[in-house]
């Protein structure tokens, strides 16, 4: 049996889903008070995608805390194939959603002058910083990703 | 030694990679030759990524080819590692390209009506027939690097 860093049920999983939970809420909590965000879809996509990514991660963490209390070992089949599964399709989401807003950003700030003509009811900056917040939070899960297929292949 | 649906060297793998070219191909053709595609620099990227992803996937078809010809085996650590990386790399550029472009393509046909006001300028049909493209393209590829992933982590 492998462990490897950011293994289920161990401090460094532990610490990896704190941080995935931490940055996805810090992304969805700027974005959501950001006024004008419900002008492009895909803003609204981010902040679907990120609560999905807060709602696993923190489940995720709590499972955590549970075995290093008990002493638990979750490095099973079954166990495994459900976190790969899960983590896979949460972190295609997260990049697709993180992706199609910075698409957007680039087309409000650079592409056209929308931005600039609209300062007042739109917050460009603050939709920069929760793009930026949520590819730091797709890195992280994309790591526990590859590391749940891993051990899944070497079980 | 394992054999999945799409190993190097194999004739599944040969289809896949000659899928993932053509489908990059048609998707780069597309948005080249569509009408505006300039005013959005997501498109361009987009651009960039299927270019990137078609001389890929054509090199790899061509290792495929080589290597059913001799019978050689590509099953060996440094040919999987190299495989393994330049298909994550790949594959998360063209997801992250599709994405973007279907981001903008939701602004321009949705949230605001720059496709209406610009149907003269602008091919949106042609972008998105590109970008459905690129997504296919994007899918064949994953497949591949899930493939690759696996096979490096059970040789």
């Amino acid at each position: 049996m492998k462990y490897l860093f950011g293994s289920p049920g161990k401090v460094s999983g532990l610490v990896l889903r704190m941080g995935q939970c931490l940055f996805a809420a810090a992304s969805l909590a700027l974005m959501a008070s950001a006024s004008g965000f419900t002008t492009a879809t895909s803003f609204c996509f981010l902040i679907a995608a990120m609560g999905l990514q807060v709602l696993w991660s923190f489940g995720l963490a709590c499972l955590d805390i549970h075995a290093l209390r008990l002493k638990k070992d979750l490095h099973n089949h079954i166990v495994l194939s459900l976190l790969v599964i899960g983590d896979w399709v949460t972190a295609i989401l997260s990049l697709a959603a993180a992706c199609s807003s910075a698409g957007v950003m680039v087309v409000y700030m650079k592409d056209t002058d929308i931005c600039s003509r609209s300062q007042a009811t739109l917050s460009c900056n603050t939709f920069q910083i929760s793009v930026a917040l949520a590819f730091v939070a797709w890195f992280l899960l994309a790591v526990s990703s590859y590391v749940m297929f891993w051990l899944l292949a070497t079980i």
